[in-house]
């Protein structure tokens, strides 16, 4: 049988429509959490108000996106990898709008150390953000070319990621047992590297849905001709 | 045009089995969170292995459901609220998973904390967990049955576990202030209390996605009438 996403016209330039959207969906949130950890780092309040007033045009393109995945399933019925890629997009969009509501919450976390004095000069904390904003610009190109070795290398990183979080943890443990007066901030510090650390799962979630979509294909093939169960 | 799923037999019979997995999937991991909630409780060690070991069931479970999504899809290309029931089954499975994936974090926690004497003893964590886990249950009665006030019910039930979680931090870090050594053990229960936190999380992730499946029906069959872009 002929599928369908290939006699209905457009349905590529649907496609390619929506991984649009979905690079300028990661664009934008990846910008928000940039905000939210130069608000953390540099001290600066101004960014605060920016993070919580950019989260709205996030969720309007997390809907956005959404939609133009349920309008390709139901015009175009799209088969084998063109199924598994519309929808892990809808996976994919879940992933980048946590993302977005993290990029908050380190902003949060931002906005009550800024009540306090320094904790130590950050360093892996910032580290972290880098590793875990390259892990979702990869993640989505990894996507967006079909490229499993790159979506590979975003899972090796995440154990970087991993264990920076530990070393933060186990350094502000440190820090709070020396001096009462840092358990606020460094608790604080704490949950905006494992909000970071959050940040670079979901990029993982991106990574594997890639392998999914390139590399299930023979398997996925081979369930759907033998019926369900026959996997 | 009629939808193809009403005409390929075996289709509801097919979407009734994969209900039913994922209301099985759901008892799996509210047992796996109730026996890890257990083990810090009861500081019962004997729990922590049963939950590290219930894992690996859950993540085969997952890769059932999703395959089944994806058969579904592909054999009956379903259209309307079926489409959407299915799309979201994808969604709620992710969602499980990784609510499977806390269980496992909260026991880990558990199993640090029970090195240490008890910090106080613990009230509102266990209520956090009841209230996760009856917000999970309700979720996937909610999914099955379509029904939104009980899905709108799970989420006015995730304000209360907020507060529980705010209640928990403030309380640990006074405890953490006044006594050095309840440091560690204390960030470990307020780690605990944001796992039981995200657990309902995703459980108010799922009841949006029941309200997505009944209420956007004309919105979306208008959408998928006018074509990309309409809507």
């Amino acid at each position: 049988m002929e599928p369908i996403s290939r006699i209905v016209p457009h349905f590529q330039e649907s496609l390619d429509a929506l991984k649009e959207r979905l690079l300028a969906m990661g664009g934008l949130v990846e910008a928000q959490v940039h905000t939210a950890v130069r608000a953390l780092v540099e001290r600066d309040r101004s960014l605060i108000g920016r993070v919580t007033d950019g989260d709205a045009p996030v969720n309007r393109l997390h809907i956005d996106i959404d939609s133009r995945c349920f309008t390709l399933l139901a015009l175009h019925q799209p088969m084998a990898t063109d199924l598994r890629t519309i929808v892990s997009a809808v996976k994919i969009n879940t992933d980048l709008e946590r993302v977005g509501d993290l990029a908050v919450n380190l902003v949060e976390a931002a906005e009550r150390y800024l009540k306090h004095a320094p904790v130590k000069p950050l360093v892996d904390i910032p580290r972290m953000a880098d590793l875990a904003q390259a892990m979702l610009r990869d993640a989505l190109d990894a996507f967006v070319r079909r490229d499993t070795v790159l979506a590979q290398h975003v899972l090796d990183t995440d154990d970087e990621v991993d264990g920076l979080k530990d070393q933060v943890f186990r350094e502000l443990l440190g820090s709070m047992a020396k001096d009462h007066g840092l358990i606020e901030p460094a608790l604080d510090l704490i949950l905006a590297s494992r909000h970071l650390e959050r940040i670079a799962d979901h990029a993982t979630n991106v990574a594997e849905d890639v392998i999914f979509i390139v590399s299930a294909r023979d398997v996925r093939h081979h369930a759907w001709e033998g019926g369900p169960g026959s996997e």
